[in-house]
This record gives C-alpha cells, sequence and structure tokens, in this order.
C-alpha cells in the first residue's frame, strides 16, 4: 500500500537516500516492485532531526513524492543522522496533509505500511481506547494515526515492543469482536531520536516486506569501490519496504513476526507477538 | 469566522449569486465586513442540487474561494434552484478539503458560521454522542461537521429544528460540564435539496450576523429598474452571513434566537431555542 | 506520455464514460496499458459544453484525477453533449494548473499526447512564431498549448485541418533547424463545440496509440443486450488513446498520418500531412 | 501588492524573522498594514543558504503563508545566516508555484513587491529581450521573473547595481513605446549569498514602502534589554517591505529612488537611476 524508509547514522543530505539510490524512494512513488499497488502517489512525507533540536521537523505534503518540488529542494539541502520518509498509497482515507506519514508526538515519529482491515467499521472503537488526553492530538482519519495513539497510550514513550505489542493486541481483539478474520497488517517504524523501531507483523503471517540494510563493515568489504561506505560510521543503516540500488549483499529480510531496534551500540533483531489488553 | 450564502428559487448561473453582486461572497473572501476576520480563505465550498439528481454536487477545495479559477468555471457554467456557498477563516483546525462546508449526507447539505468553544476539550465527549453508524461518515476534524453528525443522530431528517434544538443543547450541556460559560456560536444552514432551514443562535445571545432577502414581490415595487428582480419568481430567497449588494431594502436581520424556513408556499420566521438532551 | 478522451453525441453524464467503463481514463491514470508510462498523475482535466454554452467549462487541477474528489462530483453531477478528459504524465514541465489540458481560447479546446523534443531548447523560435495578439493569452509552459496557439496563429478557427498541418510543419521545420531528427510526436484532439478533429501524427512515423468508436449502429447489432447502446444516438462517438472498456468490435485505431472529424450528419477519416509554412 | 523581507547576519531560526516578531511577515500574510492590499494570500516562499551550501534552497508553495504547516516546520527547524522570505498578491499572473518569489538562478535569488503597468501588453517584447540561453530557464508567467532574467541578461551576476539599472531602463523604454506613462513599480531584493542588494524605484517616483534596520550596535544601546540584540553581530541587517515588531529607533525608510547594500564589512545606501538601454 505505501513505501517507506528509515536512516540512522552519519549525517548525510536526504537526496542520498531518497534519490540518489537506483531504486530510490521516490523512484518507488511511480515504480514499486513489492507492493500491493505499484503507484504510490496520495501524498508522502519527509521526517528529520537535527543535532540541536528536541523534536523533529516534518515536511509532508499530499501530492506525489515524484513530482514535488519542495521534496527535492530539502533533500538537496536537509542533513540529517536520523529521518524517516514515507509515499502513501490510500486505500480509501482521504488524500490530506493529516492523513500523511510520518505523524508526531512531541519527539516521536511513527509511520506504517498495511492497514487494518475494515478500519471503517471499527474505528470508532479504537478511537475510545484512545487515552482522551491524547485523542485531542488526533488529527487525521487514517488507521496509521490511529495505531500510533494507540501505541502511545498503551507506553510506547516507556516501552515501545511493549506498548506496540499492545496495541496490536488490541486491534486484532476489536477486529475479532467484529468478525474479521485478519485483521492487521503492519511493518512499522517508530522512533524517538535516538534508537529506531522497526515491526513486521501480521494477523495472517503473510506481513508486507521488509528489509533492514548489512552491516557496514561487511559491506565495505564486500564493496572496497564504494565511496558512500567508506564515509559513513559502522552503525549506520537503513530499514526500508523494499530494497534501493542493486548492491548485492546489501539488503536481507525482517523476519516475519519479529523486529529491529537500531541503536548506538549495536543492533538487535527479536522476534514480535502481540500481546492480549 | 467564515461566511455563507444560501440561494433558492428561479434557476440561476452561480455567477448571478456569487461573483456579480457588488460586495459578493467572493468579495467577501477578501474583504469581509461583519465577522471576526475580514479574509476567509481558509477553503471553500459549493454544493448545488440539479433538476434531476437525487443527492447535491459538492464542489470543495483549500485555497482562498478569490483565486481559485474552477470555482469560477463552476459558477460560470452551472444552473441551480437551489444551492450552498461557504468560505472558510480556520479557527484551528487543519485547512483540507474534508474540513470544508458545505457537508452532505444522502441528500442533506449543511454550513455552518461560528464554533464550540475550547472544541478541542469536548470534542470527544461530542463524538461518543454520535450514532455510532453515522460516526463511520465523519470524515474531517471541524466543530461544524460533528455538529452536523449531531443533529443526523438526533433526528434532523425528520424533524430539522427539533434535530438542532437538541444538538444545541446537547453541545451546551457539555460545554458547561468542561466549564465552558457559553460553549456555542452559530449561524447554520441545512436543506433537504426542496426547504432550506437556517438558524441564529449564541449561548450568550450574541450571535454573527444572519440576513435574509425581502420578498421578490416587494422589492420588484421598490425597484422597477432591476432586471434580475423581473426573472426569478416571487418566491426566490437567498439567506446570508452578510448583506450582499447594495440594493435599499433588500435585506433583513434574522433576530436573535431565530430560525427561517424557505419552502415552496411560503416562508416563516420562527424563534428557536435549545432543548435539553 | 498522456492519455485523452473525447466524447460527441447524445448527452450523458460525464460519470458514464470517465469512471464506469472497466478500463475507464480515470483507471487509465494509474494502470494505463499503451503509454510510455503507466501512470498519469501529474495533473487533469475535463472540459465540457452545454446546450446554453457559447463556451465549453474547463476544469483542470494537479493531483491525479485517480483520487481527486472534485472530479467525482462533477463526474456524477454534470451532463453534456461534447466533453474532453485528459490525464497528464509530465515529461518535464512544471505541474501546474496551466499546464493541465485541454486548453481553451473562445468556444474552442485543444488537448494532446505526445511531446515536441527538446522542447527546451526551441520554444522560444516557437513562441516568436505566435500571432503577437494571441501570444498575450499563452498561461502556461507546455508545449501542448503552444501548438494550441500556433495553431490559432495558422487559422484555425477557419480551418482546423490545414491549421494543424501548418502548425506541424512549422513545428518540425524549426525542429530540423535545431538539429533535431524527428521533432514532433503527436495525437491531438480539437473542437469548437460542434464537431471534433482528430490527428495521429509523428515525424517518426509511429505515433501514439489512437482509436475511435465503431458506429453505434453496427455495435447494437453486436451486443443487442447493453443498454447503453440504446440510449445513444447513432452519430455517438468516442476517440481515445486507447481503449475503454472489452467491448469486442468496439473499437478502431485511427491508422497513423491520418486525421478523423467527428461532425452531426457523418463522421469522415482522412490522410494527414504536414505543410511548410 | 506583496510583502517581503531579507535577512543577513548572524544565523537564526527562521522563525526568530518570520513569526516570532509582533507584526511579523507571516502576520502580514493576513494583515499588511503598508501595502496596496490588506491581504497577501496568493503564494509564498523563502529561499536561505546554509554555510556549506553553493545554492540556496528555495522551498514555494501557492497556498496563503498564514495557513501552511510546512513553512511552520522549516521555520522551526531551519537555522540561515542569509535568507529571503516573501508572501505574494498576485496583480493577475496564476497562483502557481513556478509565479512565487524568491526566484533562483544558479547562486542568485530575486524577489519583488510592485508590478509593470500593463505587463499583458509588453510581455513579449519583454521576452524578446531576453538572452535565448536564459530564456529556456523562464518557467512561470510573473513580470517579476521577467525583471529578474532582464537583469541576468544586462550583467546582474558581474555588477548588480548596473544590470538593474539597464533593466529598469529597458522596460520604462518599452512601456513608453506602448504608451505606458508610468510603466514600472518596484522594490526588489537580489542576493548572490554573500551581499543584498535592495532597490527602491517606480517611474512615478511614488515606490512602495521599504525599511532596513538600524544598526545593530546603536539599537542595543537603546533597548539593552532586548536579549536578541545581545546574540545577533554587529553586521546583522534586515530589509524589509513594512517594519516588524513595535521596537522604537528600529527602522529607517529606504530613501525614493535609491539602494542598499548589505556586505560584510559595512552596508551602503547609494542613489539609483535607469540607465538607458
Amino acid at each position: 500500500m505505501c513505501r517507506w524508509l528509515a536512516y540512522a547514522g552519519t549525517p548525510v543530505l536526504l537526496d542520498t537516500v531518497l534519490y540518489k539510490p537506483v531504486h530510490s524512494l521516490i523512484d518507488q512513488s511511480l515504480h514499486a516492485r513489492m507492493g500491493v499497488e505499484t503507484t504510490n502517489g496520495d501524498g508522502f512525507g519527509v521526517g528529520w532531526y537535527t543535532t540541536e533540536d528536541d523534536t523533529p521537523a516534518v515536511f509532508r505534503d499530499t501530492g506525489p513524492a515524484w513530482s514535488n518540488r519542495n521534496l527535492r529542494e530539502i533533500a538537496d539541502h536537509v542533513r540529517s543522522p536520523l529521518f524517516f520518509a514515507h509515499i502513501r498509497a490510500s486505500t480509501g482515507t482521504p488524500v490530506q496533509q493529516t492523513n500523511c506519514h510520518p505523524f508526531r508526538h512531541g519527539r516521536w515519529m511513527w509511520m506504517h505500511n498495511g492497514g487494518i482491515t475494515d478500519f471503517h467499521r471499527i474505528r470508532r472503537d479504537l478511537a475510545l481506547a484512545v487515552d482522551p488526553e491524547l485523542f485531542l492530538d488526533l488529527e487525521g482519519s487514517t488507521d496509521s494515526e490511529m495505531m500510533f495513539y494507540l501505541a502511545l497510550t498503551f507506553g510506547l514513550e516507556q516501552d515501545p515492543p511493549g506498548a506496540v505489542a499492545r496495541m496490536v493486541g488490541m486491534v486484532e481483539r476489536t477486529g475479532h469482536e467484529h468478525g474479521v478474520e485478519f485483521p492487521l497488517q503492519m511493518t512499522v517504524a517508530v522512533t524517538d531520536g535516538e534508537q529506531v523501531w522497526a515491526f513486521r507483523h501480521s494477523s495472517q503471517g503473510a506481513s508486507r516486506s521488509l528489509y533492514y540494510s548489512t552491516q557496514v563493515e561487511a559491506l565495505r568489504a564486500l564493496h572496497p569501490d564504494i565511496e558512500f561506505l567508506q564515509e559513513v560510521s559502522d552503525e549506520t543503516r537503513l530499514i526500508v519496504s523494499e530494497p534501493l540500488g542493486d548492491l548485492p549483499g546489501a539488503w536481507n529480510e525482517v523476519p516475519e513476526s519479529s523486529y529491529g531496534v537500531v541503536r548506538p551500540g549495536g543492533d538487535t533483531l527479536l522476534s514480535f507477538a502481540p500481546q492480549p489488553v
């Protein structure tokens, strides 16, 4: 439905990752290979941290990414050590800025690919489960933003994997109560500006694709001639809906029902299971 | 906050009413005289019925009305016996199509000028009061759309004045529960394509301005030289946030706490009071 | 590059042609089969005549057609005996309303699929060839609009086929002067509200696809069960970049280097050749 | 018609200048005091240099600045030592991104308030005077962009004041040839990323307002309690269409028919006269 990308590591111009690679995210807005739709033209967003900011900047717009000149300008002039980018293919909710990813709450950003089955029907029940204080800040009408606010309700800021597990448990229970067999399909990225968590899960056990980049050290050994790899730190990491570029050995699939944590000092990959709420 | 206009009578090109008058609605988007804001540039909408349609067409966009070329095209080429037009000055909710008036539900249209005080804080309680079946169709984030769905919940399609009275009663009670002294300020127009109801009310008893046009027969006597008046039927009527044009004797203020009904066979003006729910 | 459609005949809701068919024009905005690009998401336009108007209404916007709600509204509520519709895939010029087709001049409308090779380089020479009085009305920056104004300069309103032939001759000569081997690639539709002319030509003799619908009488005999065919007049005709729907026998290719004229009283198909200027 | 602002000095968040002051530029988009129009809602732009870039980033959009969330994001997160900002009130040319200021050419930026009288009629003659190589990059349809490309044609990159004087001379001569008494009205800012030139001129000798900020050293003596003044360098300077804030002694009018140069090492104010071409 959508495609997204999370970058963490040595500060780079957004362009380096968003436009430069052969099968870049912007190229995927017109020609996605692994998505349900080949076109992701229903809005886009980028969110980035700078070294001096407490909160990320979030730039979102409603047209296709491929023709957006302001996105090109930002990509050419903004440098960041940690950023999210997302291109949207709507599954029915309106094409409007408040429905574009990433979503932000304080220092936190969230983006999502997938969907809640029959969201239209269970939206009210989910909305009621959102903390009333947080409800005030719900602005759009997507399942993705609702999932974010549910995760915040369930303690995202204290325990991201636990909160996401509880959010998923809650969404699946509510879906089942409405007679939906497979209520959720998701790959989700979330960050507080220091760590990135990326989840792959679906009720049916057939989740959307998700990949993480090979350790830079290993890639350098494989491709000593690629300049970019000499310039970025060992801990630089990308997580993507589908591989960028065509570098052999560069991409690894995130296994079904698991999540990864990208953090200074060493990344980890763990299994994921919904938690009943 | 906003400005609006409702027309019912002899079919005319929208242009006749939207652009032609000296102080037209489109002029009011830049230079409103009686509003809280002089500029109403946060989106606009027109909704019109044609003789053969069951539901009205609704054209809404997010930029200012004064520079919108598509609105100009529609006004120049669409003829209708009953239409609504609205220009928006946002009181904080996002500038997006789903927040533009008029709102539509089946054959019904609704538009509003004013606001629910501290809507942000009481939005959740109001949302809970909307009929769960109707909740599915809530698309935007304005107080105006919420008021429409509450009125629908309270029986708008069977008894418009009663349903609006109950909606107001419910909003005022909820506001008071949250410590808001004067929860509501509104002029509202609603139609099923045959009749138009227009309400003027505010909790404080100091409502936004609202005017209705003098009976065509009387206007013709006053201004025998005005061609337009010869062409329209006796029952043609306009209701507006502020007078268009500068025709002496053409406009009458809708009294505080009252509502009018425009219908084939004779219009009426009645008093309005919130109804406890 | 782009896809377009021209309809002339019995007045129908635009929806009947724009959305209803299996492989409709709106579907082609996401999934064109015969175009250079599968996605046509860089703006769109519809232009329609009504019985009482002198000039057509033109509704154009910059986002993708597939998600545009106002286009849906217009298609659902506007009925016309003659209309153009166009979905755009930009070949480099900005995505803006003034670059969307159809273009209008008085009673005339023009739309185009294809392109002038290296237009960027020969644009100035072409602009100089436009009648200075007409130059005032050039608003956008596309090759398509320039071709329209050149055709107007060369007498479009008096002799459409001749003017288009001279425009093509002039563009090809100018291209050749700049060392361009194959300067032009085009399918063009033009109308004065009564007749429609549709041209297929390219300097290389390998033009973009173009189809016209089979005579209604013959189609009725082939498909007696299709209700729509019973309702439209014998002279109803569609010209399209690629076939809509999947009705066997419904579509015929316009031959290379030819043009058709759709008019009350009988259509014609003639050969086309550029005319030196 | 429009309002603009140029900042040069100690790097600041754009927000400090664009939103924070009492009568900020963003506030002027709704409530300009000195302009011909109080509302400047027909698009906007900001262009900024960063220390590491060769060319400025330019962010432009078509809606009003006051409700644009992406502008808010950029203002909150981008820091720059030299930036331009512009809010537009169209004098008739379309509201589209390519008509928004500032315009960019390589390292150079240009923005304008005012207009060429009867531009529609003399546009073609002016376009012909633009260097054919530069003509390729003309994207929009405004008089302002045309003035920029004429100035570039007349040597802007080598001699800014001379080139602007020749551009003005050429525009005034062309206007007079078409019978226009007072062909030009302008305040213009132009920069190469190191110096800023600001011009005030009109054919009639009654130019739009233009102000420059008092030397920081003097302002500090006047207002020792204002923290911002302690933080910026002595050479920090603002040039604006109308004063921001309400700091007594902070603003000085640029005299009629003169121009200022803001540069490291000392600013200058000189007289300006058109130069016949």
